[in-house]
């Protein structure tokens, strides 16, 4: 793959690039940047004769912009990698094979168009019936604060101790990062919990789904995909997932984040719907804006108050929130 | 129109059907069932050449069954009434143009078939951002409780004393009786609070949208759906739509209905993320099932226990409700 981050220069809205990049770094052999002002990977730049020439076969387009548009501004740049022999993968709404400029031009090429934040799936409606397995779900006080990084250290950690374990993808990088899943904020509203429900069937009582969570209860366009999610997925356990010192929901000034323990509350609250011993069981902070020391304070803060283990998935681990697992499994 | 009712039996599912008789009377002219067993909407049962001749142009379908598809069962019969010279307006999730042996009859007979639960309209991602006017929302402890008929029973009680009122449609049964709306359960789930504030959009400060509302916030299948509606809908007031002495979700024995007062504090937190004035005002309670002594012995209880007027639209009327509504415009 070539990531397509194009005149991206927001970090947050580069995050399927990033996620891809990080998480399955064998795939990704390189960027394509149309400035150095934009998000870097730390992949090398490549043109598309470049990465034609590298055995790149596929531009995959690594932006989640809001709304999910695919911008004119993007266009020529995209019929320059069909031209150049490439296949081109999209996450976004807007779809690629909407475009009939470039639906023409894959199609003289022999090239493909793919959409996989279209679901091909037929999904039914939820059932709210009680199902098999277990189940854990990551939750957030905002959207992009690191729910999919946390589900998939937990996936890699728990199957290194030998535990069933499976990353259950809900989001476009998620889905390009495992190749399966539902892209749970293109499905049809009247059929999220059904999405859900479907995309972390029963499972053998031993058997640990490790659900994506999307979205947050407190965001004023997108609470409405994350209750259908913690619904229909049904979950014994939530890991809370949160930015140190973030003040506000992201673009949002006059939305607040909640306290931790209104956040815990509030999902408690919904999961219960579906789960009656749903719990949130833990904490998992992106503390990068934080020193050593004050996020190890922080961390340590949260335990205590909160009688539960906080961990940073990418500075200290998710071990503690594993051992809780395993002993309550 | 022709109301197709087809085998359907069961009187909740038909809401549709039983709303447009009730409400727009004039403009339906017959019912079409296959047996008597169907539910009888109490207008003449027509065969399509009758309907012809009494001047109907299109059949309505009816039914609102749970996942909106279009049963096999009916193809023969909708493939008559296109013989017949009818056109066919549908508001289920299933597309009547999605079937391709209607969509080639009616083309060859030049007539057409209209799905009314797929918006043409691109709708937005909702901004959260406050906007001028004054909304109401009716809000459920259960779908097909009756928040779409308060809402018009509202509309017409208030426009009665003179007051700027608009009944904002967000279902197929809605927009197939005033002719416009968004379709909010057929909505991308990421855009269904941007749904709702584009079909409540800014208006000036004495006028009142009355948005219908969708769903519940304690249904296992359709939480996502309320919620995004909620949020979107930025409402100063809601009325909450119960049907008296209902245990549980309907269809959904394990689901109970969760005490008034629970439902008000849980709706209240909810629509207070967008709107921190948000405030349920009211009650319309559907007491179709009890006898008149027993009815008006129990809306005294709620109105009593609660502080707030407590009607049942069909047998008190909505005025109570309109008097508080007035007051504080």
């Amino acid at each position: 793959f070539l990531l397509f981050v194009g005149d991206e220069t927001n970090m947050l809205d580069a995050k399927t690039a990033t996620g891809v990049a990080y998480w399955r770094p064998e795939i990704c052999l390189g960027q394509l940047r149309f400035s150095s002002d934009a998000v870097d990977l730390g992949l090398p730049d490549l043109t598309y004769a470049e990465a034609v020439q590298k055995g790149v076969k596929t531009l995959m387009i690594g932006i989640a912009n809001e709304g999910g548009y695919i911008p004119t501004a993007w266009l020529a740049s995209l019929k320059a990698a069909l031209e150049a022999g490439l296949h081109i993968a999209s996450g976004l709404h807007g779809r690629l094979n909407d475009i009939p400029e470039l639906k023409a031009l894959a199609e003289a090429k022999g090239l493909t168009l793919t959409d996989v934040r279209h679901s091909g799936t037929d999904v039914p409606v939820g059932t709210g019936k009680a199902r098999t397995g277990k189940r854990l779900l990551t939750v957030g006080t905002d959207c992009a604060v690191g729910k999919m990084y946390a589900t998939l250290a937990l996936e890699k950690a728990m199957k290194a101790r030998g535990m069933k374990a499976d990353f259950r993808a809900t989001g476009q990088t998620g889905i390009f990062i495992t190749g399966e899943g539902v892209p749970i904020d293109a499905v049809i509203s009247d059929f999220v919990s059904g999405a859900a429900e479907h995309v972390a069937p029963a499972n053998s009582p031993d058997h640990w789904d490790l659900i994506e969570g999307q979205g947050s209860l407190f965001h004023p366009s997108y609470a409405g995909v994350t209750l259908g999610l913690v619904h229909g997925a049904q979950a014994d356990m939530l890991v809370l997932c949160h930015k140190a010192n973030q003040q506000h929901i992201d673009q949002h000034e006059e939305y607040a984040i909640p306290p931790l323990g209104e956040a815990i509350r509030r999902y408690e609250e919904a999961a219960q719907l579906t789960n009656k011993n749903a719990k949130v069981i833990g904490f998992s902070i992106n503390t990068s804006k934080m020193t050593e020391e004050a996020a190890m304070a922080y961390l340590a803060e949260i335990e205590e108050k909160y009688s539960m283990p906080a961990c940073d998935p990418v500075r200290t681990g998710v071990e503690p929130l594993v051992d809780y697992i395993q002993k309550h499994s």
